[in-house]
């Protein structure tokens, strides 16, 4: 990662951590972007001068050749308590987007003003710096290459989760450290119009869609692709639906761009599918931010309120679902810059018809 | 899964939920135990009377057609939120211990009187019935399989990453939905002395301890395994430490039946580490169930409270680390007996010797 104290320097000037102030920082993601810790259990602890990660015997000796920070051990949660209780300053800033009302409870028993910063750090992260880049670039390469060679794998002799297994498999031997989410491959009338169906043991058949979506994990950032692909022939009404949200896909990338609201995205591809009367087949939102976090800050959607600005890495992923005919989603990654964007992934978006048999 | 309303009749139960009352769940594990719904955004509601199910776009046919349950779409926390309202009782109890100060804040616009019931609903999946033990079961000879597979592969050719791929591949293809967590293999005198290290590029050397750590997921559901290897030679110190583990284990399980306290359970394991002067480098808790969640109820530690009883599922899992040494873990998982407990994983126990280099 990049020089960490640059990063905690952003914390403490967007936070405006003045001599008597003291942050608790309870959300695992952000203790990573500051850090470079990785165990499952920790809070980190920063003043203006100061900066304390507590965490359990499992990960001590790990955070100590990660981080270059204060490492103090405490084995629960009334020792991290009693920790933070020594640090205490006048005001002490919490999580409170994060922090459970019952561990409130708790931090109430220390002598500090508790001060909540809801999710102001929500924005913190948003913006990625080159280390984060090749990150998310190297993730958006591996899941492209497996899709690439899985692809002309695929036939009706394959089930959902066959795929699933294959580009996983493929994604980890191209250096991912794993998927970046649960792969996503929904076949058919049915499962393909659930645009979060989990893999099954359905069998592929002539005539279907499949909707694959897929990314790699790469030291912690994620990538995020979906195609949509017909097995045998693809008759002229499924077809015409895929030209719609490819159509919609392309309107949604070319309004990305340094300063639009994240909503004017959500309404190019949304204004298509209502052009169409399918507005109502469109049941999510257009994408979301992607980097330590597979769904973070910004959110592309008709109620959004975010601006996008240059460094943000977004999705652009319309798509339309009716059971009984099958759902249609296509997916890009985007970097957002000054005077438009730069989309990340290179895998091709015409309609391609895999064979319904083996080829050999 | 079993008969959901049967569950669901426990969790009023539990709670006492009168004519008055609704409860508020949001933690989506709870949520996929009363309901089998596996969507990644929902909240559940109940009264004496009534099961309805809150989701967006996404998820809503799914939900449909996984659950019995009324579904109703909301696009927004706020629009969630309105839904509850429609819905308010006099009193509404919520999960305090998973709820944010945040969500907290928002919900007090619904006119009810909400009630904090803490973790009260942790013991509510805690005693596994047949059709959970059954995908557990499924789950630990999925990944015993693919450990005994992938053993006699293991040589000084491989790193651990290597090691992890493989072992991830061929729980897929023996039907896992995949790992039931971040697989860990932790090799040499340093990264096996972290009881959580990722796979890291390191190849494996002569004279290496290699901790694995794996478990499978079959329908929501974990295993959790843990074997130390040797690779080639073992000296005898290593060997020493590894025989005061599988000692401490073994005091472990037999500790483990129905009414014990969960800590006694962990006194019985430390107290071999103890008597050989090495409590010191066993630096986290013996066992947690496993179910749903990976780490779940009830917890096996020195300060747990939990008493063990018929049905829980439970890892004893003792271990040692000191760094340029390496780390020694063995790990079982057990179903809780009335009388005693029966060890789920068959996998062999003695000190196994990997070549360190290759047999063909």
């Amino acid at each position: 990662m990049s020089d960490p104290s640059v990063r905690v320097d952003r914390l403490r000037e967007l936070l405006a951590i003045g001599p008597d102030d003291g942050v608790l920082l309870t959300d695992l993601d952000d203790i990573r972007y500051l850090t470079g810790f990785t165990g499952s259990n920790g809070w980190l602890f920063a003043s203006d001068s100061s900066l304390r990660l507590i965490t359990d015997g499992r990960y001590v000796e790990q955070a100590r050749s990660q981080c270059s920070v204060d490492v103090v051990e405490a084995r629960t949660i009334v020792e991290m308590i009693s920790v933070v209780q020594r640090w205490a300053t006048t005001r002490l800033l919490f999580q409170s987007s994060q922090v459970s009302v019952d561990l409130f409870e708790r931090l109430k028993t220390v002598s500090a003003a508790l001060v909540p910063i809801g999710s102001k750090l929500a924005d913190l992260r948003r913006a990625k710096d080159p280390s984060e880049l090749a990150c998310i670039e190297r993730a958006v390469r591996i899941a492209d290459r497996a899709l690439a060679e899985v692809c002309p794998m695929i036939d009706d002799s394959l089930t959902e989760k066959d795929i699933r297994d294959e580009l996983e498999y493929r994604m980890r031997r191209h250096g991912a450290d794993g998927p970046s989410y649960d792969t996503i491959v929904a076949s058919g009338p049915d499962n393909s119009a659930r645009p979060h169906h989990r893999p099954s043991a359905r069998r592929l058949e002539e005539g279907d869609l499949v909707v694959i979506d897929v990314g790699a994990l790469v030291d912690g950032y994620h990538s995020d692709l979906t195609r949509t692909f017909a097995v045998g022939s693809c008759d002229d009404v499924p077809r015409a639906r895929y030209d719609v949200v490819r159509e919609s896909q392309a309107r949604g990338v070319a309004a990305v761009r340094s300063g639009v609201p994240a909503r004017d995205v959500d309404e190019a591809c949304r204004a298509v599918f209502r052009s169409n009367g399918l507005e109502g087949e469109f049941v999510h939102g257009t994408g979301h931010g992607v980097g330590l976090v597979i769904h973070e800050e910004p959110f592309l959607g008709s109620t959004s309120t975010a601006v996008l600005s240059a460094g943000d890495v977004v999705t652009v992923e319309p798509g339309l679902y009716r059971v009984g005919l099958g759902g249609v989603r296509i997916e890009d990654l985007l970097v957002v810059e000054e005077t438009g964007s730069r989309v990340l992934s290179t895998f091709p978006k015409e309609l391609i018809c895999l064979p319904s048999r083996p080829t050999i």
